[in-house]
């Protein structure tokens, strides 16, 4: 069935075709999104991250036993290796966690190699989706490990008995088990950010997977991509506008200053959604819930959360749809659910790595099983052939 | 002036525009190659790669002042970080070298961060072309003093007091100056290697800095990429190819049987070029006048390097181009040059990263001077819309 794309002339090749995928749609009508033929709508409220995982590594839901023995895998695999440990213990306190989480996918590609065929060739399917539940494992711990040695200088036990790996992030964050609806919110988060189809950090993976490079590359590539503030980055600057803000009309004073200024705000509008962006209403009833929760303990006498946040952030919608038309996309409100659990805003986008781990490597997959190397063509806009001349002779 | 881009159904994106340069053209008339308008026949007879490097970096070939302030900057860049010294030492000596690259300068970002804007975002014009300098300074001795490590048990000194990128890399591979034709030779295949337009680990840097990500995961990405055997892990291909055959009828009968077999075989053939790629005479010629000089060396009873290798290759190029009208590229020369100065073959890719480097950064500087993100769009084939089913009831 034909996909009706939308075209942006923001985007470089927008609209253009470069690969056939099984694991994803979006965008159709300006809003839909669906993965393998599910959508998110069902996905966010039904399922957990762990099936979607599987739905997208494995191509269908797990049955209860192909679930259970997948997570017991996963969990199998949140042990560091010493070398890693030692590694990130050396890495700076102030670098960002996306390069730290860059620099230790790349390690474990060293410590832990992909096997290759006689040809030295690597994608032999049972060996990559074993190391696609690795990093899920791994991934929490490790930026965790490098965050409480820089914050704290403990070395902490990154293998936790906590069941999920929303519950384990939260855990080696806070250093206790997460409340309930905590755990939920952060693991529905990772349900809207594990795929989205071949955006620029997915493309990256599949461009890296296209030269018959090895797992590691590709993911650690996605990671570089996706850092950026025009992608994943794109989350921690939502928190950033949110944060400029101590009141609703504070806020609306603000973001009409900025649009007067031209400024370009993040956490609003996207490359291929034109309607709505489908995951936001999601992001937004937890963001919803949990700052509700956050009232009703200050009330208690409990510890407040921050309680403005919530509805600056609804003001900041509310002026950005009047004054522009331009809807929240995901990354707005789930900058509020994060920050209600604590967590610190230059976590936010590991957090998105962690889940996005799943559809990079389902991309990566399915790359290698229908292999073309991808590259384009440039239009030139540089000297017409010249004349080397001598560096004695140059003026 | 456009651009007759050949289109090759075997490739993705293929004859697609994926954005404007002004660094390179490449494959006009199936035979063409350009850095900033000069031709490579020029530049490979005629320049040195730290003149090639400077103008790919700043655009024009540099004045004798110029060439000397970039060199003096590039080699005082050698030194490396104690924190990425020891983690090279943890890395497994098993590791490949392209692993270990792709590692050490991610590690390397998160200890010389690149500086952001007030905006949180990176690209400075002068901070950028710095970080470039420093990589093309520190790369030879972040790959060498792992394996000196490994190989040998030494902690080596990577700061030596040789004049090139090439001399450097010679020096520290064997633990003494080089001789001048071996240094020409490495110094001439950095030419060829430095740059190539949209191929798969440039377009994976562009790719990168259009989210807004900073330099070193553009870089880091493009190791990735190139690391595969469909791209620069392509001249460990070659050289294993050509290392089956001890003579040059046995070569002739081997590829007549891989040919039979329907092998796929490196170092012949080009996504781009049609006709041939110029870069291989060049490196036919010094492969030839190394090979020479090391059957003279024979003669005089000294060390004979590996004489049987020029003429294998030579007969597998002639018996390629009379069966399959292939002509080779530059990887397979290229390979017998690196063989024949001592080089290991997993040290074949990494010193084609380290000239790379230069066409890298021009790309990522490019990219972010007229930004726009890429993300292209998909077919998808995939499932259509169904229902969520509770994992109980799955059957």
């Amino acid at each position: 069935m034909p996909e009706a794309t939308p075209t942006k002339k923001s985007v470089v090749l927008s609209g253009i075709t470069a690969g056939r995928t099984a694991v994803c749609t979006v965008g159709r009508e300006g809003k839909g999104l669906h993965y393998r033929g599910y959508s998110i709508e069902d996905l966010a409220e039904r399922a957990t991250y762990d099936e979607v995982a599987y739905l997208l590594l494995y191509g269908e839901l797990p049955r209860r036993g192909e679930l259970d023995a997948f997570r017991r895998r996963v969990r199998a695999h949140r042990a560091l290796p010493g070398a890693l440990r030692d590694a990130l213990e050396k890495l700076p306190a102030a670098s960002h966690p996306m390069d730290v989480m860059r620099t230790g996918c790349s390690m474990l590609g060293c410590l832990e190699p992909e096997p290759v065929s006689d040809g030295g060739i690597p994608g032999s399917p049972e060996a990559q989706v074993g190391l696609a539940e690795r990093l899920l494992g791994a991934f929490p711990g490790m930026v965790m490990y490098w965050h409480q040695f820089h914050a704290t200088g403990r070395r902490i036990e990154v293998q936790t008995d906590e069941q999920t790996i929303a519950g384990q992030f939260l855990h080696l964050l806070h250093g206790r088990p997460p409340a309930p609806l905590l755990e939920r919110a952060l693991d529905a988060s990772f349900i809207l950010y594990a795929e989205h189809e071949f955006n620029a950090s997915t493309f990256t993976c599949r461009l890296i997977a296209s030269t018959a490079s090895d797992y590691y590359s590709a993911i650690t590539g996605g990671i570089g991509a996706l850092r950026g503030a025009l992608h994943g980055g794109a989350n921690e600057g939502a928190m950033k506008l949110i944060e400029r803000f101590a009141t609703p009309d504070e806020a609306e004073r603000g973001i009409l200053d900025a649009l007067a200024r031209k400024e370009k705000l993040l956490g609003f509008g996207h490359p291929v959604y034109t309607v709505i962006d489908p995951r936001s209403r999601f992001a937004k009833a937890f963001a919803r819930r949990i700052a509700q929760e956050a009232r009703d303990a200050a009330d208690a006498g409990r510890d407040a959360g921050d309680a403005r946040l919530f509805p600056v952030a609804e003001r900041i919608e509310a002026v950005m749809m009047r004054e522009k038309r331009m809807f929240p996309n995901v990354d707005f409100y789930t900058a509020v659910v994060y920050r209600l659990m604590g967590i610190p805003t230059p976590m936010f986008t590991p957090l998105f790595v962690i889940p996005r781990t799943a559809g990079w490597s389902a991309h990566v997959f399915e790359q290698r099983a229908d292999n073309k190397i991808i590259r384009p063509a440039a239009d030139y806009a540089g000297p017409e052939p010249r004349a080397y001349v001598a560096v004695e002779q140059r003026v």
